[in-house]
């Protein structure tokens, strides 16, 4: 049997809709749920092997997106959610009740991601969420305790899917950060 | 014209020799020039686009590979060396006379890659050290003022050459620092 990435992709990767405009993320609560509210699709949807991205019970990867942080809002139940790690660059509200992120947000105003908060669409009942285009920080999954000696499998499993596995972000993301760095350090223009 | 990536391999990439048992670099000044005897081949040789790694004039990358500290020794004007920065993880060693960096090593006992001196094979007249076999770093090169437009140029002749390019480090050694980070960690056994 291949191995289980997460499971909105181990049955193969579902293509988003170019009209989708949006929609409801509820966390896992049976009661009170708290709701986010997306007035955009989101971009840059890929799967990500870090150990901070939240993910569901049993999946190797975590699934997340961005979406700009005006088109994002708590709807419902926002006195639940609380910061998980307030050093971190991403602050990840999760709620109290469930565990569940909600969002993650960067309040420094100098880090390139900047104005983008990180979703995890799977909390969302709608279809037609961006779909997942890449695997992030894949070598990563081992610092959470996956076994070394089954990386290739991994990663061959990612390429099956038509996840490019890269062990940070993908080159466009980094040819991004590295711009914002050499306009920040003035080697190019800004 | 094709981006120029390294003068060690824009004319392609020169094969190491199985039995190379080590040799000797010098650095570019015309007298009392320093010299570092390695009494073994490099691995891992690779050309890097970070901004810390010595690089000949016009080099749009650096070519380092590692050799393990042991098989290092300063043979000739050693008093000429200072390192570049004491804080950083890789302290380098370079030539005041000419700038050169001769090689960098790590202190630091518990980095991942502690026991590795890093070396610039590029400063021996020998033949036979081993062959660059990636390129790391890649989006990094930015950073130095390269071109973000020409990104894809760069990255199709590093395919083209046959060294595959990578953001980070290649997914073996990405693999091998997050295993000692999950045993460092306690969630792989030591």
């Amino acid at each position: 049997m291949a191995v289980s990435i997460h499971p909105s992709v181990d049955r193969g990767v579902k293509k988003g809709a170019a009209n989708f405009a949006g929609g409801t993320l509820t966390c896992t609560c049976t009661s009170a749920p708290v709701t986010v509210t997306l007035t955009a699709n989101t971009a840059f949807n890929h799967v990500c092997g870090c150990t901070k991205c939240w993910k569901p019970k049993g999946a190797t990867f975590s699934m997340v997106a961005v979406v700009p942080r005006d088109k994002l809002s708590v709807t419902a139940n926002g006195n639940k959610l609380k910061i998980v790690d307030q050093n971190a660059p991403i602050q990840r509200y999760a709620c109290t009740g469930c565990g569940t992120h909600m969002y993650g947000r960067i309040e420094n105003k100098n880090h390139p991601l900047y104005g983008f908060d990180f979703v995890h669409t799977e909390l969302s009942k709608q279809d037609g969420w961006s779909a997942p285009e890449f695997a992030a920080f894949v070598s990563s999954i081992i610092e959470s305790g996956f076994p070394p000696a089954r990386m290739g499998e991994v990663r061959s499993r990612l390429k099956e899917l038509g996840l490019e596995p890269y062990d940070c972000l993908s080159p466009g993301i980094m040819d991004l950060i590295a711009t914002h760095t050499a306009k920040a350090k003035g080697t190019l223009a800004a």
